[in-house]
């Protein structure tokens, strides 16, 4: 089978990077078209990165000799897809130009997150949103992947969801560094120190949840009826976002309902077997003190969403906690693993 | 006036070294009599301390010269009253020791905390639960002050509790490692992690509150009745437990009323000038970020409680953010308020 | 006395804010003018720096109301001098300017360091070099101190060089992050990391001792005669810079020599009794852990230079460790301690 | 060719995990003895390590029914070595007493280190020294690896050494907390913090890497003849040490001579093409804030060390900075290489 080409963009920054990292080797993929800021436009991707790479592994070789470009549709040299890790302050405008350009816009920005008949895809929770695709407008289309903090959550939900009915959930967040990019977080500010706010988090994580989990209706993504309320914090953790949650079921479920529900769940991605598909996607850890981000992060190669203490909950009926890979499962694997399911689902056109 | 002779027991531990930092040219205190295990007995304190001591300001002098001795009442040498940083698996035995030979024993130790007739005092929140001091069948009295994490949020309740009744209240901490003691935690567990599980925290965090709310019956502290539950976490911060808080009122204030009540709030410490009494017993920030631990952590000398981020809870009725010195305002400085509000009310019997 | 008017350039910076901490209530000088960028200039300094404050006291009261202007002495309304801590873009030319207008300039810029009648001052160390002012041709006078991480090694040094000589010294810097300003070090780079590089910082250390520990001749400085090698590093620490030394004398002193040399040392600042003098300038710690930035930086008020460690070097001669606070005594502390040291000679005109 | 059955001494603590690790599908060896203290001994590795496991890989399936025994030769069931990860209080009577019953032991600990006819083993540095173990009177032999501070810095000298000779070397070091073991450096030591001391670590580093580039001579090993002074320091990174060092040659090579010896430099594991061998023993990074841990540390799968920052020394000739894995190629990493080495060179007698 002929691999698709694919672009990045906003290549040179921190989702861009893992977008490169994950896309070595990709048996459905190969990148030719990387683009970013004026500052880098006009360089090879292996010079301009030289100081920039943050990821601790090294560049890939393939990305190296290629040449960045403005995020202009106009500069794809004919790729079918593009990966979008752009700033938000410019992602709404590029990626519609993409769109209109007739190609497939695998959107980590929060810009069209909300529109009705955008989906805001996990690959395992609601593949059925791809259904919407066909009521937008351009030739080309948008997928977006919600927020980091509530991927996991809303992972960790799904299954419960369907079965036991949602009434309202909690949501602390202790956040990792790398999810406000880089440089992001000034070390004076975080460094033996945690902050209460991130700002414009809480509005997220508490409607996206609700839009991941609804169902579609005349073209249009209708959200699920249950409140959140989300208190977000940012921690001294390179990667990996812990969520504490604390939930309302309809109907209030036994302990063991809850975890066979977790170790049962899988979606489209485990049926396809699609490459970047975690074997588990729900990890339950049995140890008092899991997850932790330095112990868990690399469940299922950063996929896996890994939950620990479920027990119950004394106002609402039960708690647990969530970790997942912020950078990977909450943002480029994420993104890409929507892409990986496009394919399958033969809905990228040939370049 | 003349100073009272005290002692300190758990001299060398974390809690410890607070007494003897906080008690440095006290105006109603003196101490003499310093106690800890057989390890250090029988040596001068500033000599067992050279390499333990791990608070950023010097031994004070007064200390230096005192020799440790085994913590039993016979070698108290008159002290009237002693503050207990024992470890809690010598800290009940100990603690009645030092009662039944007429001594106070004012304890930081959990042990005693939920006895009915042991005040669970927090001097601004409920000094008339010294009644039932009355009630102990020594002729010492004990007295104890509650978990570290809980401090800060009970302050910052009570006024809120007096005013609208409280139905239910979620807590999600985020504490320091000091609260652990040293060694306490171990590098390898907490840095650049998150731990989402404190041994025997949550269960503190649960039903304490209520009991320092509660109301004094027939000789005995009847706990007050609304729920929490509880998230507790170990974050790499050295010093501050930062507590995220939603509740739920049985009359739902607005914000000014709440904020007014804060503001207003003052206890017996503030009218009787207690010397470590801070001049605001709670702090609000009106920035969107705050409390932190770096920048809030040594408001009103550690003895303040700092909250922030009062905003509206979708699925509760508000929710904030409290932060307060975990081994000053939550340990030995809560300790210390207590004594003196003891001494104030003329309830310590000269040696 | 009249106390004189003083204004704080870069008010706004990581510096500035040491400044207007330190000058709170200073006897000698009251803060009119305060001088930052025209994203500042024109509000009130409370205003500006509510959430750019990153010290953990409070912002003073006095500073609160003062209105920013830009850097220009024309707008300055009379101050006789100005603490500059102005970033080294802009401060080379500013600090000229007010010069030029008659203001002593106490700057803690790079930017006229090595100048030869420009001294670089160290209060304790060389307050001889203050002779060099008479030729520098500009009404106001430039005064400069050095480089944070030199601060301290220089200090240690100066009583050893005094007395037997120095042929070389090699350096190891581990550096706080504060070093760097704000937003300075982004997290990503530093947290659970060291990062064995900071710019320009190995040659500053390299050539600026030279200079503190050389003689006036015929209105210029003359440097000292010895080498250094310098390794510097950045490491996750706040505040307080840790040099590891190693050094080779003209004379090889013993043990004992060395540490008299440092417990005796004093200069004007201690013999003027100056405000921000301490006590004792080196304090030699005698534990084998020791200094430690956590333990002791804020000895002497952060103004006192830590040393530990004293051993035999098998190449050089002697080792030891050095640690000084690198916004007091290395920056804002040490050019306050200059102001007050021309205050006291009677070298500051009144405005 | 039939795998040769093994043994992990020490198996619970830290390197002993690594050794655990490591050893997951090895093509030479296979895991069938694990011994620790009595604490674990009669249990399952799988059940022990629960909450004891650091890594942040799973515990290897092949490990987790392995029954732990004490560690007496006696037990061993046939092993024909065995790592040990032993503490150094009881490794060196246990590893004697293994190598009289006839194992080869492969020590991680200090205690034989320093006998003259025990190689202290770097595969790639002096694999001659093997010829020694002819002298040791035990039918089992001992062979030991270097300290995890020295041992890149001992590869980085090695090929410069050879070429150029060494007159001095002076080391820096910024060492991990994972060095220290579990539970080890109590966080309240080192959060924020550094450290300007590690008990017992200058001597090693200062006589270690002599006996390394050391000789044969009648059977023991001739130290070689140039002086090292060490300053260690620890510091809050989880994995990796850093060291700055400087060196001066009885012949003073020019850049292009160091870089070309690094580059070239390569020994016995690599002609062997042993598992572990790292492609490249010396990496030499161009950027100039280079080798970090956070960016580094992987490669060569651990097993390289990473060089970098080379310039000139003001007062010895040349300046650089190596960092190694201190869990990896500090110890277990390079104690399996020195395995791998003894296996292909048919020096381990069949079971």
């Amino acid at each position: 089978m002929e691999k698709i080409k694919v672009g990045v963009l906003g290549a040179t920054g921190s989702v861009g990077q893992r977008f490169i990292q994950l896309l070595e080797n990709h048996p459905f993929f190969t990148v030719s078209h990387l683009a970013a800021s004026e500052r880098s436009a006009g360089q090879s991707y292996g010079e301009v990165m030289k100081s920039k790479w943050k990821i601790s592994s090294d560049i890939p070789d393939y990305a190296k000799g290629i040449m960045i470009s403005l995020p202009k549709p106009a500069d794809t040299m004919g790729v079918s897809l593009v990966f979008s890790g752009l700033d938000s302050s410019i992602a709404g405008e590029v990626e519609t130009e993409y769109a209109n350009a007739g190609v497939i816009v695998i959107s980590n920005s929060k810009n069209h997150r909300m529109v009705p008949n955008v989906p805001l895809l996990s690959a395992e929770v609601n593949a059925d949103h791809l259904e919407v695709l066909k009521s937008q407008s351009t030739s080309g289309k948008i997928i977006t992947n919600s927020n980091c903090t509530i991927m996991g959550v809303t992972i960790s939900l799904k299954p419960l969801f369907d079965k036991f009915g949602l009434e309202s959930v909690m949501l602390f967040s202790m956040q990792a560094i790398s999810g406000a990019g880089y440089p992001g977080v000034p070390t004076m500010d975080i460094l033996g120190n945690v902050v209460p706010y991130i700002s414009g988090e809480e509005d997220k994580a508490e409607e996206e949840p609700q839009k991941c989990l609804g169902t579609v209706e005349n073209g249009k993504i209708k959200h699920a009826d249950f409140k959140i309320s989300a208190h977000c914090n940012r921690v001294p953790v390179f990667d990996g976002h812990t969520v504490c949650v604390s939930a309302k079921f309809k109907k209030k479920p036994s302990k063991n309902d809850i975890l066979a529900a977790w170790k049962e769940f899988a979606g489209e991605p485990q049926k396809m077997k699609l490459p970047l598909a975690p074997e588990q996607t729900i990890v339950y850890r049995e140890e008092n003190d899991r997850p932790q981000p330095r112990l868990d992060l690399e469940t299922g190669r950063g996929m896996s969403t890994v939950v620990g203490r479920l027990r119950e909950d004394s106002i609402l009926d039960w708690k647990w906690v969530v970790l997942s890979h912020n950078t990977i499962r909450g943002a480029a694997g994420a993104a890409l693993l929507n892409a990986e399911l496009l394919y399958q689902k033969g809905l990228i056109p040939k370049g």
